[in-house]
Parts: structure tokens; C-alpha cells; sequence
């Protein structure tokens, strides 16, 4: 999770790179693996994950054809991530804030 | 709906931009209006709609505000057109093509 405190808004290409390094390191893949797969350089994978680069909608593909998982599975996933980062910017001020376990 | 039949796989800036144009035609908003509340410029909103170029993430921000759409609903819009295409180039090769209406 990102979890430092923003008042920017959250970028799209930062969930987006979290959510393609959580599902690569669920199936134990290294960043090389899914790079040659993606036919991806080992930096650029890199750059995307950290949520530093944009992604192209083809490299999009080839990163989730790597991954074996559906684009609109991975959008579902940065999609609730956002839903979960709104959730918590929407506590109401006065509430204890709870440490991340 | 991209109603092509299409070999190559779908690309997210092209689903991404057939919802956008959606939402904003849904609230009868134009071109120009979304593309001076977003401060971009209006062909190039145009060029997102019509899935030729990639919206950076800051810009997708300010195009969900514009429109006033969570971003996060987007992408579920955008994945749920993933799965409905999906479904239909799932279908059995020998059923009868049937014609958009």
C-alpha cells in the first residue's frame, strides 16, 4: 500500500505499478522474468512498478500477458485501490488514526 | 461501442476514450467545455476520445474532475467494456454472426 499521507491527488500510474508489482511477486516472478516475457527492458518494468513511467496500452498488454492476468482484472484492482485511498482521506477529522499493522 | 471485428487486442486508450466520450455526451457536456475545465487542449481531449493518444495520469485526473466522475469508476467502466468484448470474442467460432443494430 502507499502509504504516506498526500494532498495531491492519487495518480492512476501509481496504483497502476503497485498493483502490477503485487500480482508479479504473488506468482513469485522476478522483474526479469517479466520483463523478457513483456519484452519490456528490466528498467522501464522497474520505472512502471514504481509508478515513475506510464505505461502504453500496448505495454499494458504485454506486461498482463506476462502476468497472466486480464487488463480488466488489473483495472479492477487499481480501481479498488483509489475506492480504498478515498476511504481513508474521507475518515472524519477527529478520528483516531490507526497504525498499519 | 467499437464495433470492428478486430484480431489485435483491445487497447485501454481506446476503451478508456469510448467512456469518456460517453460520460461527457451523458451530461451534455462538449468537447470544449471538458477541455477548458481540464486546461487541455481540445484536440487533444478529442485525440483521447477517440483512443489515439495516451492520457498521462495527471490529465486523466483532471478530465474525471471535469466531468465529475471518480476516477475509479472509470476504470470500472473501462474494465467491464474489457469483459463485454472479451465475451463476445469468446463465442463459439461456428455461431452465426449476428449484426450490430
Amino acid at each position: 500500500m502507499i502509504q504516506e499521507v498526500r494532498e495531491r491527488p492519487l495518480l492512476m500510474r501509481e496504483l497502476l505499478g503497485e498493483s502490477l508489482r503485487e500480482l508479479r511477486t504473488s506468482e513469485s516472478l522476478t522483474l526479469r522474468e517479466v520483463s523478457g516475457r513483456a519484452r519490456v527492458s528490466l528498467g522501464y518494468l522497474s520505472e512502471i512498478e514504481r509508478g515513475q513511467k506510464e505505461a502504453s496500452s500496448e505495454l499494458l498488454n504485454a506486461i498482463c500477458g506476462a502476468l497472466d492476468v486480464p487488463l480488466s482484472a488489473l483495472l479492477r484492482r487499481v480501481s479498488d485501490k483509489i475506492d480504498a485511498h478515498a476511504g481513508v482521506t474521507q475518515l472524519p477529522l477527529r478520528s483516531p488514526r490507526v497504525a498499519a499493522a
